[in-house]
This record gives structure tokens, sequence and C-alpha cells, in this order.
């Protein structure tokens, strides 16, 4: 079809910890498949890496590892860069050196994507090369070609999503243990799906990164993680998830892209929520991650699997370079960004959901109507009130029907803020219903 | 990019039946997405119906229905066809004419594409046409890019899929409230769940000409429907689901593609089996679809959504039409089909599974010591034996290691030729664990 067909295409690696040396190893062992998938062989032209005279368990020359990585993106003879090093910086700028240079790139760079991906895009669209980043979310579960191309035909109305492994890891065993946060982080860690430091996943920044990515490509738009509401799962207490049990829900870390009601504005949040039991993501136990999609034709859609660790991401990224070495040799491009909706980032109070409101109160008369008259102030509207205890032990579990987080955020305030309530033990979102 | 860009595409539908009426529904509400998406308008340039004097609710111009799909297709104005009415001829004809012509296809075709994929495939290359049929496999769940490109750089060893909806709602009645399998159709027909004539669905040819598709797509190979081995669900009783039940198994109809363990064959097989019901695809309910994949790098993925229903799958033609036109105003190609490992077609014999089999037995001594001996002779070894009830009422329910399916017919043949063994009840496959 092109002159190209056949001539190898030159592979440069940017990074190679777990997952840079799993797609080095199964670039090299299916060599052959490669070739006939792509219609031309594949070469690892050069990998960049700190210490290039580290002795690797590689089947390849050392003789292509180089410490010189802004050298490597501008060497002309590359057509494809895989950069698996992450982080901001040199990360972003090697890429665009890289695409300056005529070279198509691959990335797993979640936390880049979410900062900057204009940028890239940007770059991408004017060197005329393409840009893919499949691994940047949910490892190998494909996304990007889901989102950006089966339901190109489609409207995406909202996308909730499990995106990382070690929060719902925790969650899981909260869940079927009865552990604490801290039990279950402690066995996490032991088990390595937590890291020595947790806090990223923890504090939701890598789903929140991700919810950023998820919600451009689903709403043809440009989001950012600034746009993202963000609360991790530190606050996630066992009497919490114990009432979730209690009312058919598990508590999972959602990540929630949504469209507005005037459908002009997009809102994007991570945060622990209840979801009912019966709800497809409800299923989706210890390190796995899934994405539920509800589209207005195509229904409810989920697609599940391993979202991090080593073989799943390479998985991701050797499909990446599959596509755009098959571009390369017909001369063409992928489906590139599709940003032209420009929808608005809306603030989290305006977003609408329900509320499960667990109270420590004094035992008394008029405390039900005191607690209720709080809420009615708001205008949010109770759909189930269950009170247990006694004496200094009671408390008061409620259940609100969908309103706004702002009414909702006031509404905890002024409860705080009441005698009789000693304590909000705990504030979490319901999701996964219908909200009215 | 290309002079195409901005001037519009023309589109031909052949058929207006619920899916088409959907599509052009959805063509003309979202006019100005779809032009933003693709990068030049939609246009719909005409009609191909039985009937085109007929009276439609739909927001076109009714002299756009023509009786002459013949003379539709071959018109030089036209870039992409769609086909929506099913079956082999007259679809295959005004496909390749359509294509000879120079427009890209896209089809919901799973019966023609089963049955002569290679044909269109074939005819699409020479022609240097697009060719897109995600709509025939799984409706809305986006199956042929995540199998095509999103795991072109893996290697998928197996493919379990629920892909027929009516099967799986009966099951899920059976399972569920203990319904036959009669008694449960007829609920199925009378929610519009199974149709008048059911055959194609209950016998599974349906779900077979799905896994000839899936296969092919899976594997990078050509499979028609000649190739799978199909059993249907009308021999499931209520005791078997029953049965399951006990063992922690739920049975579903699956559509199974492997590849061989010499890894130069495949064998694709449709028929009802238990699975554990931790499996992922245990909780697929009703009359929602999943495929389930294990590959080598990305381990274990599944897709979940509506198979069938007018708006999911026209939300599947609609992402193909997207994609095609994309590629029309690029002067570009899609990811062709990849038939590169032609991998030979293995006898459902050669297929190693489990078995459960229930045996009404003579409540005598050595009873199963000479059921045991039949096993032994065929070298399938016996994980489980449970024997119930006594007298005449006696039951014996055996569950096998991994065996090959040719060991375990014939197993099966003999006991039923032995005296004190009164009926084999029943005989299902177990899936879904590591055959050992």
């Amino acid at each position: 079809m092109s002159d190209r067909a056949g001539k190898p295409l030159r592979v440069a690696l940017l990074g190679c910890g777990t997952v840079g040396a799993e797609v080095i190893r199964l670039l090299q062992e299916q060599r052959a498949d490669f070739a006939a998938r792509v219609g031309a062989p594949l070469e690892i032209a050069g990998i960049a890496v700190r210490r290039p005279q580290r002795r690797r368990d590689l089947d390849v020359d050392p003789a292509l590892f180089t410490a010189d990585a802004a050298g490597l993106v501008a060497r002309d003879d590359i057509d494809i860069v895989v950069e698996v090093i992450g982080g901001i910086e040199p990360a972003r700028s090697l890429i665009l050196s890289a695409m300056s240079h005529g070279a198509s790139v691959v990335t797993a760079n979640k936390a880049l994507l979410a900062e900057d991906g204009a940028t890239l895009h940007d770059a991408a669209d004017k060197h005329g090369v393409d840009l893919y980043f499949e691994a940047s979310v949910a490892g190998a579960i494909p996304l990007l070609r889901p989102l950006r191309e089966s339901l190109a035909g489609d409207t995406v109305h909202r996308v909730l999503g499990i995106v990382n492994g070690t929060t719902n890891y925790i969650l899981t065993r909260m869940d079927e243990t009865g552990a604490g946060f801290t039990e279950a982080l402690d066995e996490a860690t032991e088990l390595g799906y937590a890291e020595a430091d947790p806090s990223a996943d923890i504090d939701a920044f890598d789903a929140a990164a991700k919810a950023a990515i998820l919600a451009g490509l689903a709403f043809h738009t440009r989001v950012t993680i600034s746009d993202v509401y963000r609360e991790g799962i530190a606050d996630v207490t066992a009497a919490a998830v114990s009432s979730a049990r209690e009312m058919g829900c598990v508590v999972k870390l959602l990540a929630i892209c949504e469209r507005s009601a005037d459908g002009r504005g997009v809102g994007v949040r991570v945060h622990p929520a209840m979801i009912p039991r019966s709800h497809p993501l409800a299923g989706v136990r210890e390190a796995y991650n899934a994405v539920f999609i509800e589209a207005e034709a195509a229904g409810q859609l989920m697609f599940y699997g391993r979202g991090a660790g080593g073989a799943p991401t390479a998985s991701a990224v050797l499909g990446d370079i599959v596509a755009v070495a098959r571009n390369k040799v017909k001369n063409a491009l992928g489906t590139g960004e599709s940003a032209y909706a420009e929808l608005e980032a809306r603030p989290m109070g305006e977003t609408r959901t329900r509320y499960h409101v667990s109270l420590d109160v004094a035992d008394k008369a008029g405390v039900l109507a005191a607690v209720a008259q709080v809420f009615s102030k708001q205008d949010v509207s109770i759909q189930t009130v269950r009170q247990s205890g006694r004496g200094d032990d009671a408390t008061l579990v409620i259940v609100t029907h969908s309103a706004s987080d702002a009414a909702l955020s006031a509404t905890v305030e002024d409860l705080r803020a009441l005698d009789i309530v000693r304590d909000v033990a705990s504030v979490m979102r319901v999701e996964g219903e219908e909200t009215a």
C-alpha cells in the first residue's frame, strides 16, 4: 500500500523499569507476530535509562542503552518513541522533542496527560504524528479506543470508574473482613498492593488524573486534574462500610465523570461512595479495575480488568505501538484528539447526588425533629432515617434524595453546629442509581 | 489535512428496520456532533427498503427511500454503505457491489460474516475500502477495536463469551426461580426477549456465528460457522441448574474460543456450561452480554453490556460509520482484516475440559466401582463423586478432571451401555477454571 511496507520501524524507549523491560521482552519474543500484525518489523533503536551500564536480564544489544534521552529522541531515524518514565519533566520535553523530529509517541504517563495533555495533543497535531496513551488509564483495560472510536457515534452521559487497584484492594478487605482502614492498608502494603508512600493512591491523586483523562475521552473535551474534585479513602471508617453493607451497598472509590443537565458542562470527581451490591461495579474486587459507562444509545457498558502491573500495562503499551506502527506503514494517522465539545468544568457544588449521613446524637425527645429541620432548611429531602442505640450510643443514619452537593455540604455544616449532634460520624455519597 | 475535509460524506442505508431507523434518527438528531467528530457532515443519500411508500416516523425526505437496493449501491456518489438487512443474500451481493463502486461498508450481519467473511474481507482489500462490523457481535459492546487494535500487542489465549441475550435471560430465570426450560422460555417470549421462532437463539446458531467472528478477531485467523461446535440449551434441566447451584456454579451458554496447546490451532464451540459463581461472567444476568478474555500480558479482561436491541446495535453501527467516515476524510483506511496466523480449526474431540455427569443408578453394591471403572478405561480422572437418594431414586453426580472431549464422550457412551445405569440424566461441561 505504501513504500514503507516491509521497511523496519525503529522504536526508542524512554525508561526501562518494570513496564519498559516487559515491553522489550515481548517485542523480542514475539518479533514475527508483531511484524505480521504491523506489516513491517519493529526494531529497537535505543533505550534511554539513568544507568546504561547496569546489568539487565534482557535479550538486547547492551550498546542500545544510553543515558542521553534528549539525544535519543532527537535522532532522525526513530519512528516511534515509547515514554515510560512518568512524571512531568523531563517526560514532557522529551515527548515534545520526539514529536518535533517526526516520531509518533506512545505514553503511559497519566500525570502528564492530566496536567498538560493539551500541550501534547497540540504538538502531535502540529507535527502530524500520533499520540497514543491507552496504558495511562486502567492498565490493560481497553478504554481509549472504545471511548474515542467505538462510542464515537453515541452520547456518553456518565462514566463511573474503579481506576485505582490499591484503594479497591483496601476497600474490598474492609468490606469482606470488617477490618479498619489502617489494618487493611497494612495488609495491602505487605502484599505489595500499596507502595511504601501510599499517598498518591490513598489520597486519590492517581484516580483523579485518570478521571481527567477519562472525562476528556468520553465527552470530547479537555479536562485537567485541577478540574477534578478529589477525596481519598483515609477517612472511610469500618462503621461506614458496615452501614453500607446493611443498606445492601458496598463502598468503592469512584471516579465519576458526568455531563451536566444542560449538556454544556462536565463534572469530574473522585471520592468514596456507596453503590448497591447489584451494580456491576460492586463485584469488582481486590486490585481489579473497571469502568462503567452510561451512554444514550448503547445503554450500560462495563470494561473490567487489571489496572496496573508490569505485564498488563505492557500489553496496553504494545497495542499502542502496533497501532501507531501500522499508521506509519500506511503513511496515515490514527484518530487524533477530539475536543470539539469544549465543555465547561462545573464546580463540585453543582453536582447532584445522594448522601448517607451518620450522626452520633443525644438520645432525647425532639432530636429527629431538629435534625430534619436542618435538612429541610437546605431543601434536602430525606429518603430514609434509621435510629439505633440508646443513651450515649444513639446513632441516626440518614439517606437523602438527590440534591446539590452545595446544599448537602451546608446541611452537614449546620448539623455540626447543632447541640444535640455530638458528632457527624460519617458522610458519604451514594451512587449507581438513577438520580431523581 | 486532505481535500476531503469539510465535503459532506454520503451514506446509503440498506434496510430500515429497528436498527436502521434508529441509525437514521441519531444521524439526523446529532448532525452537528457527527460533523465535528468526523471532520465533515454526514448526509443520507438513500435508503433501500422493500416498501418505499410505507409511512415512517422519520425526519427524512421520503424521496430518499427506494426499492432498488442494487441501483443504490451502484451509484458513484455513495461514500459509505450501511447494511442492516441481515441474511446471506442479497446482503452479500449488495455489499460486494458497494465495495466495487468504492464505498466503505458498515454491517451488523453476523450470519454473513460467519459464513463467508473471507469473501467480504478480500473484496474490501481488493477495492481499498473499509469493512467494519462492530454491531455483528454483542451489540453495543465494543469488541472489534479492543480485540483487533488494543490487544494487537498481546497474545489472546482464550475467549469466553455470553453472546446471546435470549438464552442468558432463560438461564438466569432457571437459576433464580428454579423454573424449567419450557417455563422460562415462555416467560422470555412473553416479555419479548425470545422470538416467536426461538430456534436461532435456543439452538445456539446465533451464538455460533458470533463465536466464529470473535475467534477470528482474537486469534488473527479465519473461522467460519462450520468450524464451530454447537449445542443449544433446550436440554438443560432444572435438575442440572440446581446441581450447578449446589456446586457453587451457574449454568451459562458460553461461546468459547481457545488456542490449542501447540499454538497452531484454534477450537471454537458453543454449549451450556457450569461456571463458578465467583467468575466475572457468573454475574452477567438477564439479557446482558459479556465477553471475557484471557491474554498473555493483559491477564483477565471482561467487556459487558447490552448485546441486542435497536438502540445498542445502532450505537455500534454509528461508531463504525464515524470511523469509516474519518478514514474517508483522511483518505486513509482503518485496520483491515488480520488473518496472518492461519490457525487450523481443531475438532471438538481434541478440546480438553471438565465434565459434570449426573446418573440415575440402581442402588446396589458395586455401582460406584463399575462406574469408576468406565471412567478409568477412557483415562478420565474423577475429581468428585456425590451419591444421593436411595432405591429407585439413587443419583450419582460425578465431576471429572480435565480430559479430552473425545474421551469424555466415549465414557458417556459406555455409561449408557451399563446395566446398572438407568439413565444418564445430564452431561455438562464445567468451565471458567484453570484446566489442569
